[in-house]
């Protein structure tokens, strides 16, 4: 049986470094409070406020470091109490999506496109797929035998020899089948 | 293949006719709205707040008729907002359940228990029970095929003469698949 870690990530931003500027100030270094599972990758100590036509979130976790451009991750829940309506997407897929206002101690930024609700997908180390047999971009089906046992279709494999072993999804996700981060899937096909 | 519409539940509340007094006046009648899918079921025009430890929602649909008992539905995402860790539960089996302030024009109620997630699942008619061969509290596989297809297992069954065929779920599980009230789910076991 083939288990992978799940970690159910919340609404959270990638920032740019010139919006890091513009939010934070001119050569404002994010802090590490947690350090994620990806190899690198961090909660930031900083939050952000972000702004829809029909609500807000006051304290949005920034995860760093900085990304070639800002992006926007929420659930399908926080979208509808914001006003906007986000594609699902896979990360760095932004074009055509809709935008927020980013609110910072500094200044605030309205983007133009960056919100999308993130593809469900697992992070596969090379040596993992090989192992498993696994090819990246393959479509996966993932049982989470949690308090509401459902099972996940069309998960997105991606490999890589930076990424750990982890399966994403979105408090929605976690919240519909009763798990946490740190819970296990069961790859199943 | 058996199909059968799928109805998405929002944070909803059941009131009991003393608590209707308590909040609205004596003798007062909630007035309809909208149908529902349920026989004799009925979305009110009027809403009640509820007030959590950590959150409140001002603007919760109660649902009518009257009902025996006060009871409150939400999802998952709602109850970490509200700051309650209600158990996921079938309709009607409130024991032990945490409560929550509610909030009406005319007064407020502190109930010590009622509030649930709802367990997923089908009310069947007795006879498109009988035709598909499933008994009452079965529990059933069934999948979704929205823009982030799934398969839900453990789908309780309730077969009445009093219900009409429809899927319940809640807003975490409709998000998740990607799914809205009249799109249609698929018995698969």
């Amino acid at each position: 049986m083939f288990q992978v870690p799940i970690g159910v990530s919340a609404r959270h931003i990638h920032l740019s470094l010139e919006h890091i500027a513009l939010l934070f100030g001119n050569g404002y270094q994010l802090q590490v409070m947690k350090e994620l599972s990806q190899p690198g990758q961090f909660a930031a100590k900083e939050t952000v406020g972000i702004v829809g036509p029909k609500g807000e979130f006051a304290s949005v976790r920034i995860l760093g470091p900085a990304r070639q451009q800002t992006q926007i991750e929420i659930s399908r829940t926080d979208a509808f109490a914001l006003g906007i309506h986000p594609p699902v997407r896979e990360s760095g897929q932004i074009e055509g999506t809709p935008g927020l206002k980013v609110v910072g101690p500094q200044g605030e930024i309205e983007l133009s496109q960056g919100v999308i609700v993130a593809a469900r997908h697992i992070h596969f180390h090379t040596s993992d797929a090989e192992k498993w047999g696994i090819r990246d971009k393959q479509l996966l089906k993932v049982r989470v035998n949690g308090e509401r046992p459902l099972i996940f279709e069309q998960v997105i494999a991606r490999v890589s020899d930076q990424f750990a072993l982890d399966m994403h999804i979105d408090t929605d996700e976690g919240n519909a089948a009763g798990v946490r981060t740190g819970d296990l899937a069961e790859w199943l096909e």
